[in-house]
C-alpha cells in the first residue's frame, strides 16, 4: 500500500507541531514540511528575551532542552519527518493535489504531491507606509533574522535611544528588553493607553505610569508621521505632536495573515484575510487543513469567529490537525483571547471577555474591580494585584478577567482560564477550594475574593462605583460626599483623591459618624476598599442609607492623585 | 425591635470570619464572640513560618496589614462586634437559647442568650499516650502559646536535634523551619512515606529522598514507643527500630474536633466526632450553625461526607454561615481535599480524588504521571514538576491531581482546582487556552500536557506503565525489554534503572532498531519520556508491535536507581 502523503507548508509553531504529533500517531505516513525560512520550530515568543539578552544565544531558541538543534536532520532522524528549508510554496494545484515550491537559493521549482495538505503559513508583521520606514535600524521582530539583526544593533553599543511604534504585546515586551539594556525608550501608539487589546483604559493608565517610573515615555493617541534618518540610518521619529530621537525603531503595529497561497487556490477566506476552517481545522477543501496565525478560529464563550494569532493557539491547533489527519476526529475547543506579559515588575493578563465584548456577544455583563495581596502580609515577597472580573447577570457565568500587578498574577489568570472555559458560575468560584498555605496565597485566594465581591454587587448587597463611574459622578451634578477612611499618614504616602473629601480613619468612624451629612450620598474608600467595606457597615449601622464603595480603593484609582 | 442576637463560640478562623462578614451584611445585629484563648483571628497557618523565623514577630500573625492588632477593641470599634477572650463556653441550653461561659482568670460564670448560635470551636492536637509525652520541650503546634513556646526554645540556642512525630502537613512544614535554623531533624511516621494524605507512595519516596538531601532523616513505618528525658526535659525518642537524640520533639500526629459542647447539647455528631451540618451549615438544631475544624463537610466531587480541617475551609464556611444567618440562603459548595505545602525547594500539592478515592466513590479512574518543565528551557529559573492526573474513564471528567516539583506547582494546582470543581473534561483541559509567555509557561502548559497524555492513554493511542506497574512487570514472569533512549552522559548524570536494559540514544534508534528483538514487549523511556514517545513511534514505524512507555521517565522513577 502507498503511504499516505501529508504535506505541511510552514515549519515553525503549528506546522512543526502537526508534523511531530502526526509522526507519533501515524509513523506509517509520509510527512513532509516545506519551510521558506532557514529555521524550524523556533521559539518566536522568546525573541524579546533574546533581544534583551535574558536569552544569550539564538541557538537556545531553536534547540531541544538537551541542546540538539531542531534542524532538518533532527526531524529526519528523530521524528521521521522530511523537511525542506529555504523552500517557498508558490502554488497549490487542488485538482491534482500537488504543491509547487521553489528553492530560495537556486530558484529551482519542484512539485510535492499530497493526500492531505496543511497550511501553517503564519503571519507577517505590518510595515506601515510611513516615510522612512525602510531606513536602517528600523526593525520588525518576527523572524529569526529580525531578532539577530536587532540584537546585533544593540550589541554594537550605538543604540542610546529607541522608539517603539505600537504598544501591543510585542512592543511592550521589547520596551522592557531595551530599557533593561540601558536604552532610553519611547513608545508611540495611536490609541490612548498601552495594551488596548488586553486591558481597559484604567489598567492602561496605570501601566503608562509604571513604565514612566522606569524611565520609559508613553505617548498615546499620537500618529507617527515620519521616520527621519541620516545617511540611510534612522535618527528619529516624528509624530503629529512631537519629535523623538531614535537610534533604532521597532515597528510593532500588528501582523497580517499569510494567505495569498490559500486565496490563489480558491480557499474560503474571512473578510480579514484569514483562512476559514471548521471545528476540525479543515478549510473549504476537506483535504486541506490550516492552523496557526493564518486561520480564523472560534471563541469558546461567544462561539463567534475570532482571530487569535498566538504561539499557544498555533501549537494547540497543530495537535488538532494531526489528530484529524490520523482519523481521531478531535474538535478544536476554541480560544478565550488569553494573553499575558511581563513588564518590569508587573504581570498583566487577560482571559475571556471584557464588558464591551460581553455586551456585543449578547450577555448582560457585571464587573467588579478588586485590589488584593497575593499572600499574607507577614510573608516575605508579598505582591499585589488588581482583578477585574466579569460575569453574566442572568446565568452568573464567569465571562472573563483582566488581572494586573506585582504579585503572582499568572496563577490567578490560569485559574480563571479554567473557570471561563468550563462555564463556572461566580458562586462556585467564590467558594472555590483553592490551595492555601502562607507561601502561596491568602486563606481565601484573590480570585475568590473577586468573585465574592462580584456576588455582593450582583446580589445588591453593596452599591459600588468603579473609578471612571465615580469620576463622572464627581464631575456631574450633585456629586456624592467622598469619605476616605485611611490614616493621615497613608494619605501622604499613597496620595489623595483629586476631589473634595472628608478623612475619618476607620477606627474613629463610629464615634465621628455624626459629623457626616445624612441627606447626601456617601462614597467610602481606603487603600484597597476593605476598610471601606467596614465603613459602609458602620455607616449603615448608624442609620445612613445612601452609602457606596469605590471599587479597589486608592490603589485601583487610575487617574492622577494629588 | 430587639436586635437579633448572634453568639459565636470561637474567634479564630471560622468564628472571626462569620463575625466580620455578618457585621457587614447586618450591622443591626448584636454579634458576640466568645474565645477561650487570648488571641483572636490569628494566622495559625503561619506558625511554621514564625517558628522558622521567616515571620519575626508574633504580632505579625495577629494584626491587620496596617499593623493594627485584631483584639477585642479592634473588633468593637471597627467591626461593631463584642468579643470576650479568655472566656470558655461550658454549656448550651438549647431550650432557652442560652450559653453559659466561664471567665478563664476569675472563674466567674455568665450567661449569653442567643437567637442564632455559631459553633466554631475548632480542633485540638492529639497527644498520643506515649510515655514521656509530657516532658518539657515536647511540643504541639496549634495555638499561639504553642508557637511562642517552640520559638522561645529554638531561640535559646540549646536545640541541636529535633524529632518530629508525624509526617503530615504541619510536621513537614516544621521540618523545613527547623532545618533552615540549623537543627538536625528526624521525622518518624507510622506510615511508610511522608504526606500520605496528600500524595501516594511514589511521590512520598521522592519526598523522603529530597529531605534526606537537606540532611533530614525520614523513618517511615516506625512506631514511637517512648519519649525519653532527663530532669524533666526531653533527650530522645525511641521507636520500635531505633533511638534518636532529641533536644525537642514535635507531636504532629493529627487533631481531633472540639465537640464536647455540641455533644453535651445533644447535637448530631458524625462517627468521627465532628458536628453534622447541612448544606447551609446548620446543625441538627436549625438555630445553631457550625463551621471550621469541628464540622463534617461534603466532598464536592463525591458528594459524600468528609472532614477537611483547614484554615481556608474554615474561612469559606464562616462566610456561608454569616450569609445564612443574614437570610441569604447560601449553600456551601463542598471541599476538594485541596492541600499544598512548601518543603525546601519543592512544592507539593493535591486537589480532588486520587485513584483509590475515586474507585471508592464509584468512578472508573484512569491516571497518568507526567514530568514537565514549568517554562521554556531557555528562560532563567526553569523548574520541573511531576503531575499525576486522574480522570473518570466514562464521563472523561477530571477527578483530581497531585503535583510536586521545583517549578511553579501552585499555579497548576489552582487551575486543577477550578477544573475539578466545574467538572471539566480531560478533553477541554487538554485544549485549554492557558496564558503563555516565556516567563510564565511553556507554549502548552504542563496541565494541558498532562491532559493530552491522559487522553492518549484513555484513547488507547499508547500503552504505558507507571513506575510501580513496571517494577511489578520486571519482577514477575516474562519481563519486557527496557529501552533507555537517553545519551550515555545522561545515564551517568541521572542514574540507571535497576534492571537490565538496552541503551540506544533516540537519534540512533532508527538505524539500530534491528538490534532489538521482535518477539518481546519493549518499554521505552528517557529522562521525562518525551523522547520515549518518539522512540515508540520509531519502533512502530519499524514494525514493532508490542511497545510501551514508562510514564514520566527516569525523573518520575521513585525507587532507587543504580
Amino acid at each position: 500500500m502507498e503511504r499516505k502523503k501529508v504535506l505541511i507548508i510552514g515549519g515553525v509553531a503549528c506546522g512543526a507541531k502537526t508534523a511531530a504529533r502526526l509522526a507519533r500517531l501515524a509513523p506509517e505516513f509520509d510527512i513532509t514540511v516545506l519551510e521558506r525560512g532557514e529555521h524550524l520550530s523556533f521559539a518566536g515568543c522568546g525573541f524579546p528575551y533574546f533581544v534583551g539578552d535574558v536569552v544569550k544565544e539564538y541557538k537556545d531558541l531553536v534547540c531541544t532542552p538537551l541542546g540538539i538543534i531542531r534542524d532538518a536532520n533532527f526531524f529526519r532522524t528523530v521524528k521521521n519527518v522530511t523537511v525542506h528549508t529555504g523552500c517557498l510554496a508558490t502554488r497549490i494545484d487542488r485538482e491534482n493535489r500537488c504543491v509547487t515550491a521553489s528553492d530560495a537559493s537556486t530558484g529551482e521549482e519542484k512539485n510535492f504531491p499530497y493526500d492531505n495538505l496543511v497550511l501553517a503559513t503564519g503571519a507577517s508583521p505590518i510595515r506601515p507606509p510611513i516615510p522612512g520606514s525602510d531606513l536602517n535600524r528600523v526593525f520588525t521582530l518576527w523572524t529569526m533574522p529580525d531578532a539577530l539583526a536587532m540584537k546585533s544593533a544593540l550589541s554594537s553599543g550605538n543604540i542610546k535611544t529607541a522608539v517603539i511604534i505600537g504598544a501591543g504585546l510585542i512592543g511592550m515586551e521589547v520596551v522592557e528588553a531595551l530599557a533593561e539594556r540601558g536604552v532610553k525608550v519611547s513608545v508611540v501608539d495611536a490609541l490612548s493607553t498601552p495594551l488596548p487589546a488586553l486591558v481597559g483604559e484604567d489598567f492602561g493608565l496605570r501601566i503608562a505610569r509604571a513604565v514612566k517610573a522606569k524611565g520609559v515615555d508613553f505617548f498615546g493617541g499620537e500618529k507617527v508621521t515620519e521616520i527621519t534618518g541620516e545617511g540611510g540610518v534612522v535618527t528619529g521619529v516624528r509624530t503629529d505632536r512631537r519629535s523623538l530621537p531614535a537610534d533604532m525603531v521597532l515597528l510593532a503595529v500588528g501582523i497580517r495573515p499569510n494567505t495569498s497561497l490559500a486565496r490563489d487556490a480558491g480557499l474560503e477566506l474571512a473578510p480579514n484575510g484569514t483562512i476559514v476552517v471548521d471545528e476540525l481545522m479543515r478549510t473549504s477543501d476537506p483535504s486541506i487543513y490550516a492552523g496557526g496565525d493564518c486561520v480564523q478560529t472560534r471563541h469558546l464563550v461567544t462561539k463567534k469567529p475570532v482571530w487569535q494569532p498566538m504561539g499557544s493557539t498555533a501549537n494547540r491547533q497543530g495537535r488538532v490537525i494531526a489528530d484529524n489527519i490520523a482519523g481521531l476526529a478531535t474538535p478544536f475547543s476554541g480560544v478565550l483571547g488569553t494573553g499575558i506579559l511581563k513588564l518590569f515588575n508587573l504581570t498583566i493578563g487577560k482571559t475571556g471577555l471584557d464588558e464591551k465584548q460581553a455586551k456585543e456577544a449578547g450577555f448582560e455583563p457585571v464587573s467588579i474591580v478588586v485590589e488584593e495581596p497575593d499572600r499574607p502580609h507577614f510573608m516575605p515577597g508579598m505582591g499585589a494585584m488588581t482583578i477585574r472580573l466579569v460575569a453574566d447577570r442572568l446565568s452568573r457565568r464567569i465571562l472573563g478577567a483582566q488581572i494586573m500587578g506585582t504579585g503572582v498574577v499568572d496563577k490567578r489568570l490560569d485559574a480563571m482560564v479554567a473557570a471561563v472555559s468550563s462555564g463556572m458560575t461566580v458562586d462556585l468560584l467564590a467558594d472555590g477550594d483553592f490551595a492555601y498555605a502562607p507561601p502561596f496565597s491568602t486563606a481565601l485566594d484573590p480570585n475568590t475574593h473577586a468573585a465574592n465581591a462580584l456576588k455582593n454587587k450582583m446580589d445588591g448587597l453593596v452599591k459600588t462605583y468603579q473609578a471612571k463611574e465615580l469620576r463622572e459622578r464627581m464631575e456631574g451634578p450633585n456629586p456624592p460626599l467622598l469619605l476616605d477612611v485611611r490614616t493621615p499618614g497613608e494619605l501622604d504616602l499613597q496620595g489623595r483623591i483629586p476631589y473634595e473629601f472628608v478623612n475619618i480613619p476607620l477606627g474613629k468612624l463610629r464615634e465621628r459618624a455624626g459629623e457626616l451629612p445624612r441627606d447626601r450620598e456617601i462614597v467610602a474608600f481606603c487603600k484597597i476598599s476593605v476598610r471601606g467595606w467596614d465603613a459602609l457597615a458602620t455607616l449603615k449601622g448608624a442609620g445612613f442609607d445612601d452609602v457606596a464603595l469605590l471599587e479597589g480603593g486608592i490603589m485601583a484609582w487610575p487617574y492622577e492623585l494629588k
